[in-house]
């Protein structure tokens, strides 16, 4: 095996680490990916809420591996894998031939047994899904404004954010912050400030993956700024104009998803069994068990902690995998025996609001102001591109003295595709209109 | 009338501009928009060509008028104008009534007599259609690369631009450029050098609008950096395919229009004949002929100079008329008599490429490096928002040191909406594929 071809599906933080790590050895890889870029995920609910703008969370896949000549990008859809010829089928019937195959193909949000909720409440795994967020978000203001009756008003003022999750919580913030800084000025027919953010949490505590502390400073941060946290409480129905909590209906016309992951269908052709939300179970060294030429890594792969828990799918989880099962492919390759993974905990922190984030670094717990700025130096340092980096920071440094939002456009078509628009009907006439902007 | 209502439709440059100059004398001023921000339309092809992203040259229209507690905005499409009984009607029924009405809805793009060529030819008026535009070019060149028919290869690396005016000039500098140097190192399967841009005017030179000169100095920068310049040649026929040029049909996927505009439909709405490409004529001080209440500004509006020659539809043109008429709304306010629009031409530019421009500033004529230095400087100076500007800059000094533009993405489903897609059907197979990367 003269120049193996190592086939690399899917190009988030998983796929790309293992691409670039095997790119820089000189190994042959052709890496796939449906979109042409990598998308860096732990910022995405910035873009759904207007603070940053798409271009500068992602960059494209031929731009980072440029340099790397040995390295091929393909943007296709991979619809199938046939581990025992050893080939992918692209949606056009394009077959790759592989010596080793990295799937990275991730996850996207689940309904869990409501599939019939989506169009209700979007989530938040793609730019078009964040698109989609800060649409429904700043139309909800838009058609609060010129909506007169006062129920619909409150409804159409009224967010509610389902998962006490790290994505749950910065969205809640970000909301929170929209309508107490960022908007309050910018309205003749309601105060902004009377937005309701509710965050819903079925567990015991928001941030059940952090320790207690945290979780609690996490609860008392947002509530300083105004989300009324509700732990305990999960959605029971979604409706276009309301959600069931328990047995009471809270009218709303913007309920958001970040509650539940299911993984991505290409773990089903792998030959192996996945657990039950579609996750593929890896051997210690990232392979398939029948098949060692065959990686799993980041959100898609099952690798259980020696206390018995799996690995959550984090981005630090899904760089490390990468690069580990990009080292066992080398050392095959070079005919030497593979390690097993071991997950190096730097530790994990969620933002909340403006200038607030909770942090968990090894034995420090860190929250508020100080964990902030680490938040952001973190997340500026992992951003890849220089020119991204730049941008973010200077629309953080904008944000925070002005409150402003430098993204805050509605596009799309403004009267399809959402139910809201639809009950804004004929009401009013045009005296009240124009007379009523001087109250 | 002690307090009355303006009503302005339009949140472009007249509109904006319009409400602007009457929010700050403190008159009710509703703002009626269907998008929720002010576009700065002379860099959209910059976010078609990936060099800027949306939200760093769009400013929400609340924003900027926040301060003015007088002004209120309306997200909403106006359906109907009843000039006669002074109100305005949106989509839902909602009625607005006014005292003052300045219709400013701009323009389109229009395709003559041929519509059906719509889908194969999108053109750039707005933010959506710069994204289209974005979509296609990069689009093209992926699937070029997972081309393996040479002549498909080369008609997906076919782009071909309509119109020699500013836009048209633009986009094909900028497609070149791209072309040449942004992506020069990212493919595997080809050379992106060997892409073509066709530029096709029919008339018989670039920028009629200019002096001689300065078309002849555009003409001679835009080969400079790899330009086909087609004068006297116009499009016949598009289909999904080829465009036909005279008897010649010439293997393209990606053809984009930069020719022609047609106004908004509102204008057929005022009760006065338009002309045939739908604008306003209007009197002397902007008004309606028999309703000095209404006033007509921007692209809509159609106002002969004292040579016969309409005013051309330019960004000055609309930030002056806007202005213009919200004096003259201001001066009937007080009782005063109105003036005459009068343009002041401080001249015009468009660029070329990443170092190049035309500029004619009343009898200078500019062309090359100088020229874009102040094509540059103009921009900024207009570009509503401060942090957009610091964006901006940020984004063209990188631009001009790296060649990167940071906004590459391909947004929108990649195999939906576009014929290039299908054509790439099943071919090649594996082995060629992995095997050809050394070559």
């Amino acid at each position: 095996m003269a120049s193996p071809t190592v086939v690399v599906v899917g190009g988030g933080f998983a796929g790309l680490y293992a691409a670039r790590s095997l790119a820089r050895r000189g190994v042959h890889v052709v890496l796939i990916d449906r979109l042409n870029y990598h998308l860096f995920q732990p910022l995405l609910y910035q873009v759904a809420t207007a603070a940053l703008s798409p271009g500068e969370i992602a960059e494209p896949l031929r731009a980072i591996l440029r340099k790397y000549r040995n390295v091929e990008v393909l943007l296709g859809e991979v619809e199938h894998v046939d581990v025992n010829a050893r080939t992918v089928t692209l949606e056009d019937g394009d077959e790759v031939r592989y010596d080793y195959l990295v799937v990275a193909t991730g996850a996207r949000h689940s309904y869990f047994a409501h599939p019939e909720w989506e169009p209700m409440a979007p989530g938040l795994k793609s730019l078009a899904d964040a698109l989609e967020m800060r649409r429904r978000i700043f139309l909800a203001f838009e058609l609060a404004e010129r909506e007169e009756d006062p129920a619909r008003q409150q409804a159409l003022l009224t967010f509610v954010v389902v998962g006490g999750g790290p994505t749950g919580v910065e969205l809640a913030g970000a909301i929170a912050e929209i309508a107490r800084h960022t908007i309050s000025q910018d309205f003749r027919h309601f105060d902004p400030r009377q937005a309701r953010v509710i965050l819903l949490e079925r567990g015991e505590r928001i941030l059940e993956a952090y320790p207690p502390d945290l979780s609690a400073s996490a609860q008392r941060a947002l509530e300083h700024i105004g989300v009324e946290v509700r732990t305990g409480e999960g959605a029971t129905d979604i409706q276009p104009d309301h959600v069931t909590i328990g047995d009471h209906q809270l009218p709303t016309y913007t309920v958001l998803w970040a509650a539940g992951v299911a993984s991505s269908p290409l773990g089903r052709q792998l030959g192996v069994e996945v657990d039950k939300s579609g996750r593929v179970p890896v051997q210690p060294d990232l392979s398939l068990a029948d098949h060692p030429e065959v990686f799993v890594a980041g959100d898609l792969a099952l690798l259980r902690q020696p206390n018995g828990k799996p690995l959550p799918g984090l981005a630090p989880v899904a760089i490390q995998q990468g690069e580990a099962a990009a080292d066992n492919v080398w050392r095959s390759i070079n005919g030497e025996g593979r390690r097993p993974f071991h997950y190096f905990d730097r530790g994990s922190m969620a933002t909340i609001g403006r200038a607030a984030a909770v942090a968990e670094i090894r034995f420090l717990h860190l929250h508020g102001f100080i964990a902030w700025l680490a938040w952001l130096f973190i997340h500026l340092l992992y951003l890849i591109g220089f020119e991204n980096r730049l941008l973010v920071l200077v629309q953080w440094a904008a944000s925070y003295i002005s409150y402003e939002r430098g993204a805050r456009l509605i596009t799309g078509p403004w009267q399809a595709g959402w139910p809201a628009a639809e009950l804004v009907g004929a009401k009013g006439n045009a005296k009240e209109r124009g007379q009523s902007v001087g109250r």
